[in-house]
């Protein structure tokens, strides 16, 4: 059975992403390694409906490539996803990005419906060439609402 | 004149704030410093309306507290806050809570516009006593929407 209730979702705790950053300096590359979800039993899922991660560097400019998408997999309370996306940026330009990283499920081509997300401010991505590892809180969009009643 | 398309925006590069967050165990006091906002031009706002920064901690529980706002000032291209939020919360229940900032108008008492925000994943927040100060970009809420469009 799956909880509905706000204060059953919440007791089940977040799902949570975890990414790696790389920025190469001598190439001016970025590099985005989606390495797994964990705990997404509180996302809700039907055990029949695939998912995927969606990426979105943000603000967009026309000429860079901004949107990112993972595989679809079966959802588990453990997704290992391990992709990599790479872009062309420079250091400064980098800095001023936030990326946008969304479970998605995948009804159809064409059609997804994000779930629960993380936004990533940029701002202090180093450019020492180490690959920095960290887990990221998904925040449901069911919550998100409530933001505008208060 | 304001810019107003979306190329003389960019230009500008993103607003930015400045937060310190500080975990102190013994008190399970979490405490949140606003401390400024800087190159607040790309927000496009008119001289003489006020701004305030908001601070939401998602997802919101019924019994604590979630919803704070600072002082409203005048925009300038940086603008100092300096003010102290705090919270009674146990480490564990803090890094599953997002922290939502956003940066909104005051029109009138009780009508608010937020003009742009950034999400903070309290997951790796340390329990160290330390006070930790960082730089957030603010993504403009005007780009959201094109996240739909991709």
């Amino acid at each position: 059975l799956l909880p509905d209730s706000y204060e059953e979702r919440l007791a089940l705790g977040c799902s949570q992403v975890q990414l790696s950053f790389r920025y190469e300096s001598r190439d001016q590359r970025f590099t985005i390694y989606v390495m797994q979800l964990s705990n997404c039993s509180p996302l809700c899922l039907p055990a029949n409906q695939k998912i995927h991660v969606r990426l979105v560097m943000l603000p967009c400019v026309e000429a860079t490539r901004c949107l990112f998408r993972t595989r679809s997999s079966l959802p588990q309370d453990v997704v290992e996803v391990n992709e990599v996306f790479g872009m062309q940026i420079s250091h400064s330009a980098l800095r001023q990005k936030t990326l946008r990283v969304d479970v998605c499920n995948s009804i159809k081509p064409g059609h997804e419906e994000c779930l629960a997300g993380a936004q990533i401010s940029l701002a202090d991505v180093s450019c020492s060439e180490e690959r920095c590892t960290k887990w990221y809180n998904l925040l449901s969009h069911a919550y998100m609402p409530e933001i505008n009643n208060k």
